[in-house]
């Protein structure tokens, strides 16, 4: 089975400036970590963007869509900031890209820093990606929501059922 | 969603004690595995074994499968290593154990050893058990496989169809 | 042989804050780093300031000088942020405090951060600070510098001689 | 300052081979702790065994003394396993090298696991190699020895005073 994974940057991909201190964004961890997860899927990887979810404009969210909309791939996995994942998702679902099975994730840690969740998170949505009926989820914290049945709750850091 | 994790040992769970320089099993890395990974589902986690899957037994297999059989979850993840996961996973779906989904995984290098696979294959194994049909299967490598269409390849460490 | 080891903040401490994304500062790293270590030097832990280096105020050097100053051990540790490491060894050295040895040090990447040169770094101030004769110097990249014969290369991120 | 660094094995520089799961030696890992700990020590690096300090004999410590005595530089790291490490010291020091500072360390834990004590011993013999007078000791849990006062305490793992 052959997946694509589309990467767009997020907290996933930051990494630390040691001259400046700052966060920044440089390449994207995704291969390593498949590498590390040893991987065997068919995966093409793409970058859309490199940005934090909270800069990303209409226009990026038009090409992520047309990206996802030219995949020859059914099943899709799409890195993003938390942020903003819940409306990227919605713009995806609303383009009707039928016969495709989209999974968004993230990260609350970056990759980089040693603790982080995006490992766990990556293992998770390729799985869903590959079982899931057609559809835009968004897999976090070993969880997977419909678009429309999901928010970031923002005091706890989780995703959850809007009803919660 | 309710989950249970049977825990039986493996590589997953191997620490090196620093006094001998051996390698040995203390207590299981999974729950700690679940913070790091933020893990929001309900799960039960019971240590069945804590075994070099080469040494398993008949008698831990049985164990095993009855645990199963008791789980009042309907969706399981069993830790084992790698060596005879296959075996166990024959041993459970020869129990006919009806409406169960059960996911074995593992991992090549133990979780304490800072790179291991151990992270993403239990994101990946949470998330099969969830949206996989019943039946018993093996996730490892990003993948899925029915218990009786999958072998580990013993050269590259990796799990694979039978007729690769 | 007994030291003291100030702390002060500085990259060294910096931690991920997974909600907002930005960087902060909460406990520090040392006690950890120094069982990590297994280092079995007595040694008394004493938190000064909690902040980025840029931030240091005349009278945070004020306190540390004082701090030094108090100090019963002959032999101190200082963790500070590389920005303006300088300029408090400087402030220090000028107190003239006779008969005391003592090594600032810092980190490039935070030690929470997995890649970091903080545990090397801190090996190397506290060895440098049971032997090195009394003054005040500068530990970074493996090397000691006196305090006035050192600055900080902003391109390269190193320490050096004035004349490199 | 020249360094120069003797690699012999030992916990330090142990892997996981993740075919067979035992732990095994492949190439040191010196370099690249010296990378992360940013290390800009002008230093020479010379592998003369790869073994368990157990394994080691009469012929192994003939040709680290050897090595010792043609080294252009006057100042000496050894990493070496902790059972025997002793033993080589007084190898060494029974071959009256003068006017060289040569310091033996080790790992309690491997490099590659994570967890490691590695990265702060190497900072501290580094540390320690530039600013002892002449003679042969080990550093070990952030403190010094001759090799004539210390020995390993096999219970604790420590390195200690033979009267404490």
């Amino acid at each position: 089975m052959r997946l694509r994974i589309l990467i767009t940057g997020g907290t996933f991909d930051k990494e630390y400036n040691e001259l400046t201190g700052a966060l920044f964004f440089r390449n994207s961890h995704v291969p390593e970590m498949l590498r590390l997860g040893r991987c065997r899927l068919e995966v093409d990887i793409e970058t859309v963007t490199m940005i934090d979810s909270l800069e990303m404009t209409d226009d990026d969210r038009a090409r992520i869509v047309e990206r996802c909309r030219r995949s020859p791939e059914a099943s899709l996995v799409i890195t993003h900031g938390t942020d903003t994942m819940v409306e990227t998702a919605r713009a995806i679902a609303g383009a009707g890209l039928a016969g495709k099975t989209i999974v968004l994730t993230g990260a609350m840690i970056p990759y980089a820093f040693g603790s982080s969740d995006g490992l766990f998170n990556l293992g998770s949505a390729l799985s869903f990606a590959q079982v899931l009926p057609s559809g835009v989820y968004i897999a976090m914290n070993g969880m997977h929501f419909r678009w429309d049945a999901c928010r970031k709750n923002r005091e706890s850091g989780h995703f959850e059922m809007p009803t919660e």
